[in-house]
């Protein structure tokens, strides 16, 4: 069962996804902005994700290169409007391939000892560009990437117990 | 008459506004993004503007304050995702004093001899707060703000003749 949720109301320009992750807010965090790990758990396991440069500060810029199988790159960059640590991160997001450019927030908030809620809001340009990337899979997607990110969070904490 | 074209659908969360500048592009986007002009347009004539940062490029930071008659401040700030001289902006907009970030793409085309339309299309996180903003005189402030602009590059391109 996931453990996903995904909320994209009739006619709204947004996309609300949250995670419960079993991690302090701090590591989270650390791990969610570390360009070391992004290339096991940014996107689907069938694609290869390469770090172009991911600069977690206010200004920073981000691009990853996924790569399928046959070779075809998809490219995604951005830029962060605010990195505040543990706790948010405000930024932009374009797909070169549409190209769309969305505007995220992410939030991380305690939920009891040591777990911590993560919520993703996307805002895109209009109704039918968002409602087109649900339909491309992106629900699908984030849920296959929020379990990698979970995994990869979870064999860390194991490794740093004493 | 105004010369301003602002469009706000209902239950929609963005604001497009338009303009024909008597200029052409590229002096157009110089001044737009020129800080030492910041001061004389960019706002409100009776409130102070003062320029603390602006930094046109990709992941370029802006900072803004208005100062009114009795000294109380409001600041302004984003970070540039994309500068493409002559043609394109996309920037994001924190009213630190509200505080709501908003993702603004402003385009510039060329609209016959000479002449420029600019097209600022600015994306709120709900319909509630952008019809807050328009409640609050956003329209009107957009309006004068355009105005002084166009002022600006009037005497701007007077001055450049032979």
């Amino acid at each position: 069962m996931s453990k996903t949720t995904i909320i994209a109301e009739p006619n709204k320009q947004e996309i609300i996804i949250s995670r419960t992750f079993e991690a302090p807010c701090e590591l989270v965090f650390q791990m969610w902005t570390d360009p070391a790990y992004i290339p096991e758990w940014w996107g689907p396991s069938f694609m290869t994700t390469t770090v172009e440069s991911l600069d977690a500060k206010n200004g920073g810029m981000w691009r990853f290169i996924h790569r399928d199988p046959n070779g075809k790159e998809y490219a995604h960059r951005g830029v962060f409007h605010e990195v505040a640590s543990p706790n948010r991160l405000i930024q932009t997001h374009e797909l070169e391939f549409v190209p769309t450019v969305g505007l995220i927030t992410v939030t991380f908030e305690e939920a009891g000892a040591g777990r911590t809620k993560m919520t993703e809001t996307s805002l895109y340009p209009s109704v039918e560009i968002r409602d087109e990337l649900l339909r491309s899979g992106l629900t699908e997607g984030m849920d296959e990437l929020l379990d990698r990110f979970a995994s990869l969070l979870d064999m860390h904490s194991q490794r740093s117990l004493p």
